[in-house]
């Protein structure tokens, strides 16, 4: 069942707060988020800075323990306009170069729907207005943190948060673990289009119309993010350094492949060892993303 | 000019040792390296293990400050028979993982050249006997260190060394820093198949064929490796942690953008905030290994 | 003036939670700390564990940026008995002997509060039943963190929270960062000894009475926790790896030098390169914890 | 036996050299080491900067597998100059903090060696010419590395190597493992003070007198150095991150209690848990150093 909802509120981290509304176990939110900066389809700011979430949405059944599945069904972006900064963070480049790096600012991309593209329009660079295809991803996605926790939209965690994955678009399906009755799912942090990593500390900020469509799986305890496209299974490890998220990611593909896959920890490194990609979300926030990947194809073959 | 080189010394370390042989500017070196154990084309042992290298070639007009040029014309298995370690690093799944795995044994896969596969021949998993495309890499690239140091072949700094990425590729071209006269120039550890970061410690090792084709680039300093490939130009970073091996690959980047493309830091960061891909090479050596890349067809546009 | 409170609430997150007591600029706190399970001073289990916190504390006068000063006048264990972990955290050692660790269990000690000991009653080992000093310190000290959130008091950021150093004992003064209107001051988790690192998760926990004296420094803003003992002023950075802790607490050191010892970067590098002393809090968390000391008769002299 | 040598012949990187001088077991080298940029007791530069090493000598007996003792019998200034670097190494505050920071110059301090102290002469700052007490310590200590590499002085690994900790003082005795036969002990880059971390990139920069009395345990293989003071037992662990040299440090501390001390994993665990002290070393080279101590008086106890 398709369900509107209209946000009027919005948080800044992903906690245990009051759900905007209810919905049932395969239900489809209908819904849209604002841009990091709280500008909405309209261009107006309607919520403070720092990623305002729209949610939570308490999902009927589920609890603590559980597994919430979130299908991607619909992100793309809802104005002709969005924004990016304009200088690499400074903990992204050698602290040797820091000093001849510029001041940073905010640079202007227009949105063309139609043909599906972003063009820089500001500022005037040896770059030129270089036209890039779209590719529309969810900054933030996740649910309520363990222990009542509030954790900031400006990193991420267990629950998810903001992984600024490029890899949270349309016609993939991603579970979280549920530590929250319901679930308290949220989304917002659109990105018409971002670069591994999102190194600037943006991807093209926008607002998005967004479709998800929930499904509760009882009784299923995982650790991280997973995620499932036309190609490949993902799993998302969120830490500092990129190490220890790297660690978290393949130990939990590990698990995954084990009880979902029939494969042990040798056979599955066996796989992974020739198989295996990597990659790099969010390197700006406080916790680093990297996910863990694995064609689909070979699993067919195991 | 081709330049054969039959190789009976070998290296386990990148060394300001005694060429091997020396080639022209321009010439193409046809060699073989053994597997990381040091077997040759014929199963023998010949070499201690620890991905013993073929080199050093000792390249005419190649002073300090120079960069070499070494384009990957040839890079295949030279036998039928290849192997792997059987469980991921300790390193790279989570501490509380650790006490669930297995002890390591070695894994042995057939090649067949004519499918250009990779069979699993044993052991005996649950993952059966899956062919793998093969996509031949060189383990181990580079020049001799700066500063008189010898660097084992067992990690990887500015010059290079075992960086295990699965760009080491025929058809790419890649560059590194002269620290000695006649840059010295080793190549070894071959793998059939790998997945990224060698998670296991080893791809599919086995013997090649290889030939590289080397020129000097005269009064050119560069940081990093840099390479370049059919669609994209590329800089490696090599460090632990990953954090700081994306933070030389992505200055060694903007540093390049700077002056062979125009881009300033700020036209730069505007183009990789939203285009930038990262690789994640070698994560089981002490120094890591991450690729930082741009797709040409942006340059093409700036 | 003295304010008892004796507490029936706890967290076991720090965050802007209705305060269970208002207190004046000047006022000391006298209170209760269950330990780390949620034991009380008769040893019964009252809060559930995971270092449940007695407070919040609302400072009249606070606001955010200003900073909150909390004398530590009393910290000392208030039963007899107190317990650890008894085998060092899996992340705390190489990878590769995590597989040699045995079983983590609980180690018991009697506390003599008169001789000011602490002896080990179980388990047998090699050890028998050494008598060790006690030490007492709040492992827990802080306030409500930054942008709403609420931070698990297994883990420690700019707020304060879980820090774990052997510092924070009776007769020094820490400054905290106000986010929240009244600060918002809680503590727990003391230790009756504790090694550096808290390196087998926990020091010996124990209940505690505390007395706290606050004071409210208007506009004033820090950006980490700072400290004064008799013999040194000290910063604590919290973050993981230990490198970025490391760099926030200098940071701390290097601004509160220029603004209150008119120290600018370069003299203050000067004196902290010969004279800095580093200390390691907890590395058993999520954030670890470093901090920057420099003895005061450095500073007279300046 | 005194062993005198007068070095005519630097290294700039511990390496697998040809010894200056062969020494026996219970030897005691006396000799002398220059300044971290060449310059000897007269001021005179006679070798490349970069901490030019004194060695390798061969020390009869040694052979791959056993452990070398190193007793620092004597380290002290030769001459009545030193130098330092003004500014904190930029990778060792937060990159948002590196573009406040001034350029780095050089102090000069004037060595007293009568009273014991060091007077900062220049330049002028507001921290006006301080005198410190002299602590004088060899930033470089080590053998010839595993693996036939030669590891510049600019970092350490499990050789040893210019780790820069404050402990390596006279009345200490230090453990390497030796790689090569003969061991090849080398030493240089005395500091006359020096600051945890040495986070300016120097100590007090001086030549010095050292006098070091070798021993070779046979068959005894360590994988870090260990060391002894009248006070503490301490192990040196080497990379990065800190985490990683915590590591090191840790678990070569817990193979020392077992071995030497009967203590299996648990009982040094309960005692490390509540009475490890850990220094910091060296923060300013691609190795960093963590060294894990424990007071010796709870061995005696054990």
């Amino acid at each position: 069942m398709r369900r509107e909802h209209q946000p009027t509120l919005y948080y800044n981290a992903f906690g245990p707060y009051a759900p905007v509304m209810s919905v049932e176990d395969g239900d489809t939110i209908v819904t849209t988020t604002l841009d990091a900066r709280g500008k909405d389809a309209s261009g107006e700011v309607v919520a403070p800075r720092g990623n305002p979430l729209t949610g939570p949405f308490y999902v009927n059944g589920a609890e603590p323990g559980d597994t919430l599945e979130v299908r991607i069904d619909k992100a793309t972006p809802n104005r002709d306009e969005g924004w990016t900064r304009t200088v690499i963070a400074k903990h992204v480049v050698d602290p040797s170069f820091v000093p001849e790096m510029p001041q940073d600012r905010l640079a202007s991309w227009r949105i063309d729907d139609t043909r599906s593209t972003a063009t820089l329009v500001s500022p005037e660079t040896a770059l030129g207005h270089p036209t890039l295809q779209l590719a529309p991803m969810l900054g933030c996605l996740g649910v309520a943190p363990k222990g009542k926790q509030a954790i900031s939209t400006a990193t991420s965690a267990e629950h998810g948060g903001n992984m600024d994955y490029r890899g949270f678009v349309a016609g993939t399906t991603w579970c979280f673990p549920v530590f929250e009755p319901g679930a308290l799912l949220f989304t917002g942090d659109g990105h018409a289009v971002q670069g591994d990593g999102e190194i600037v500390g943006t991807g093209i900020e926008i607002s998005f119309d967004v479709e998800l469509t929930v499904r509760v799986i009882k009784a299923k305890e995982i650790g991280w993010p997973r995620g499932e496209s036309a190609t490949h299974i993902m799993c998302a490890g969120n830490a500092r350094p990129l190490d220890q998220a790297l660690q978290h990611a393949t130990t939990e593909m590990l698990r995954w492949l084990a009880t979902d896959y029939g494969l042990d920890t040798e056979a599955a490194s066996i796989l992974l060892g020739q198989c295996v990609e990597y990659d790099i979300g969010n390197v700006f926030d406080p916790a680093f993303t990297v996910v863990c990947k694995i064609d689909k194809r070979y699993l067919v073959q195991a």
